[in-house]
């Protein structure tokens, strides 16, 4: 499968999220020879969970997988920039790379805001690939929050 | 209870984490009452999860015990600084008070590293009160890594 493919997987449970009335994020965990170890949404909201981001869902679920807290040569894909939380996770997971596809200029912890992976704090980097099917990721959460502000309240 | 009674039960979470061979870090979260809501220990090697942080497990529990996502009034005492991962999900949780032991300069985030809670793209800042039993949370990692290293390896 190629990243795009597993990206468009990652979208899909961004769309299964906000079929749920959750902010549409979706993640995709990969290991090393391509299996896909995780596939998670955001679901804070119907777990009242605030750390229940896909992100974090898929790295706790694939770590489960493994029996191991560190996900080497593990790679996340995600379709939008994460947080200072999740990038944090990412961090500590080791992962080694980390696809996204929206950037988030207010929320986004990697190219924007604090841009983590470039502080010398920073104890793990992945390489960081993004922009990838960026139309599609962007276009999830713009249609999630149009359609709410058109609801009766 | 006072602030470090709080703190003491989070030293001794810290302590039967070292116990286990987990670094030591201990965290308590209170609520609007004073009520213990969560008592938590790192547990990062025995759930092969690297996400469960002290505050992240007590975070969790916390909200599953309250049924909601955001800790409104709600107080965290921790024996570390939080590092980026657990100031993230602290904001998100929109806690009120955040009471840390010994400061962190390599791995912390709130007043070292990328000091998140001053940042503009922070959506919620917890009011913080740093170094509150500071001396003898930071024995509590000086003496963990000092018998760590004297082992037979």
């Amino acid at each position: 499968m190629s990243d795009t493919d597993y990206m468009q997987m990652a979208i899909e449970q961004a769309q299964a999220a906000a079929q749920q009335g959750e902010v549409p994020v979706g993640a995709v965990l990969v290991g090393p020879n391509g299996e896909v170890l995780a596939r998670a949404q955001n679901q804070m909201r119907r777990q009242n969970d605030p750390t229940a981001h896909a992100e974090i869902v898929a790295i706790r679920e694939a770590c489960a997988k493994l029996g191991n807290s560190r996900l080497i040569d593990c790679d996340l894909y995600v379709t939008l920039e994460p947080c200072p939380m999740c990038a944090g996770a990412i961090a500590h997971a080791r992962l080694r790379r980390l696809y996204y596809g929206a950037g988030d200029s207010k929320g986004g912890a990697v190219d924007n805001g604090v841009a983590l992976f470039a502080q010398s704090t920073c104890h793990h980097a992945p390489e960081v690939i993004g922009g990838l099917r960026e139309g599609a990721c962007a276009d999830l959460l713009t249609d999630f929050f149009a359609l709410r502000r058109n609801e009766p309240s």
